[in-house]
């Protein structure tokens, strides 16, 4: 059991936010004992049942919402309810079994994600109640999808913060034996399920690849950060007369390639392997400009600490990207910083672009896919930001 | 020419702000006596020329910023440039002509806004420089698209702002002879362009059309301020098993209908006519429920003095509608106030699903379609809003 203070806010709880702090607990010693990764019921400060949490008395997020039922059981039948209610959004909105299956406390599974591809399954359990739970709600997980592989993924940044290990396993099934070929948007992408994050694929981006390759038919296209082809292979499936992809990452190149060859488009894909901003700079210099240019970067501002330096990283990307924008052009830039909102992405954009002697329109902004579903009591979850300016 | 105070930002104009006001103006006998929509050199207050600009001293909106070169001439050749670069932003989005051509200030002609179908453009010259420059912009706009017939629309309520009438007229060509056929999504929508407002057809929303299409296979529809069929004949395109559309209009309804029986699916397609709210309560009191919602309400708030009002009206809105959505449906809730921004609006919407007492997933969050570029320094631009909730 967990009790809020007198002064914490039990309403905002009950209209449906889903974290509750340390500071707004009583933490006793009882509580402090609490085994991390279990369950328990949340009170109000006069006793009264709010919802069933996941506690870890080690996190400054002690307690995780699960279910606003105080007296639910977290058990299969719980997991498969909700792994069924994902499970019926994607199927409803894919074409193939191709996504994010478990988008976090978007789909009522807090700290876990999910994606799919195809006959398997790679779980990130990043709370400590999800790696307590990991056998049930992998049971779940197999009987509600029936897909064969199950991995699991401990490299996400928040596992160390709950107090987990980053060792990666094999859960059901085998690991695939090399990179799978993945289709979006018309384009091959290689996914390495086992790489780890520099190398794996994230389907965050397909709409707004989507948008880009529906303009890139006939243009010469830069593609910044291109991870495994990410926006570079859609602007080829789009109909793009030569796409420049640059990475800092070698084995992520050597996927990206390997999709546009599959793609029958390796005369049309050229790759740079090296830093994002010396590579810009270098292509400035050549004088060498592209009608569509994107950049998705890693997350410049993942915290309100590194707000106002990842402000300005952003500005400057926007700044070096105009420059190799031919008139007319597109600009795609992208922010995936949880710190950094909408407005102030923006803002640092629109600075950059106009250090660079350029005006622009936004076309299109876009944001995560549908498989990527929000709770909107937790503003900080819809964290990328694509925009599409033309200069 | 008009000359800024000398406490006026004169940095927002040389940043790009396109509108400068009243307040902000040297307004002496001479600035007042400017012809409305005539053309004039905008200097700072220690006169260095920022930019052309078109004058009109009976409106707030003094000076509107038509190029930031402050010799421009504002001849045929100037609206050459600016109706290409516009059309080459379509050429490269939509397979057909059938599109908003022009978008204002986002398209660099102030209070201009010039729809396109096809062989037919309905201007709406909502800014006294604009009526001023029909002749001229009407002119280049056959040149530039080859259309045959360009209509005047003067329903804008800018219009009245501006000292301008509101007379419709044909300008070129002639009006069609009845309701035209306009392809989106798969759907057929009946355009009424000699029809007003009331019933005439709208592209902001084919993005946000598209994306519901995309989930409605299967399912059954209730599309709410239909229009002319907007969200609801998209469901159908997408496979919708039964759509309900209502509308207070009976002409709107009517070509809602004729669009259904174009696309044979006229068994699969029902209207009522009447009050939104009331039809709601009424299939709310009937305890029929849709796997799909749609509301697309005209503007509740249009204007900051009906800011709070309108946003009790969107969460009325969202609190009725919520109750009408079947388990794991989708709730569509749709601003086209300017007032309203993204935050506030989401807000409204929480608050009114949470007093239906469901719950919500965001899994969409869209905005008008490339055709409806921003001035990206004009916040206010960007007035359309549309949220999918999964409840």
């Amino acid at each position: 059991m967990l009790r809020l203070k007198p002064k914490a806010n039990a309403r905002a709880i009950r209209r449906g936010a889903p974290w509750v702090f340390d500071n707004e607990l009583v933490m006793d010693r009882r509580s402090k004992a609490l085994t991390p990764g279990s369950i328990a019921t949340l009170e109000d400060a006069e006793r009264t049942p709010l919802a069933t949490v996941a506690v870890n008395p080690a996190s400054r997020i002690v307690g995780r919402v699960l279910d606003r039922d105080a007296s639910a059981q977290i058990d299969d039948a719980w997991f498969t309810t909700r792994l069924r209610k994902a499970l019926t959004l994607r199927d409803s909105v894919y074409d193939a079994p191709f996504y994010r299956l478990i988008h976090a406390e978007g789909d009522g599974l807090p700290g876990v994600v999910i994606d799919r591809f195809g006959d398997t399954c790679v779980v990130q359990p990043n709370a400590a109640w999800a790696e307590a739970h990991l056998e049930v709600l992998t049971d779940a997980l197999v009987a509600v999808t029936g897909v064969s592989n199950v991995l699991k993924n401990a490299g996400g940044r928040g596992r160390a913060l709950e107090g987990l290990d980053d060792v990666d396993a094999v859960l059901r099934g085998a690991a695939p034996d090399g990179p799978m070929p993945v289709q979006m948007n018309g384009a091959t992408y290689m996914a390495d399920l086992t790489g780890g994050q520099k190398t794996g694929l994230f389907y965050d981006q397909r709409d707004n690849q989507g948008f880009v390759a529906r303009l890139a038919g006939g243009k010469t296209v830069l593609d910044v950060f291109t991870h495994v082809g990410g926006f570079g292979l859609a602007a080829l499936a789009g109909g793009a007369t030569r796409t420049l992809a640059v990475d800092g990452s070698a084995p992520a190149l050597l996927l990206a390639e390997d999709g546009a060859s599959r793609m029958n488009a390796a005369d049309r894909f050229e790759t740079r392997q090296g830093d994002a901003f010396a590579v810009m700079d270098a292509l400035a210099a050549e004088d060498t400009r592209f009608d569509v240019v994107i950049c998705d970067p890693p997350a410049f501002a993942p915290n309100k600490p590194a707000l106002d330096k990842g402000l300005r990283a952003y500005e400057r990307v926007a700044r070096l990207a105009a420059t190799l924008v031919a008139e007319d052009g597109y600009l795609v830039l992208c922010s995936c910083s949880h710190a950094a909102d909408l407005n102030s992405f923006t803002g640092a954009c629109l600075r950059g672009i106009g250090r660079s002697g350029r005006w622009a329109q936004l076309i299109h902004t876009g944001t995560a896919g549908p498989d990527h579903p929000l709770l909107p009591q937790l503003a900080e979850s819809g964290y990328l930001k694509a925009l599409v300016f033309r200069l």
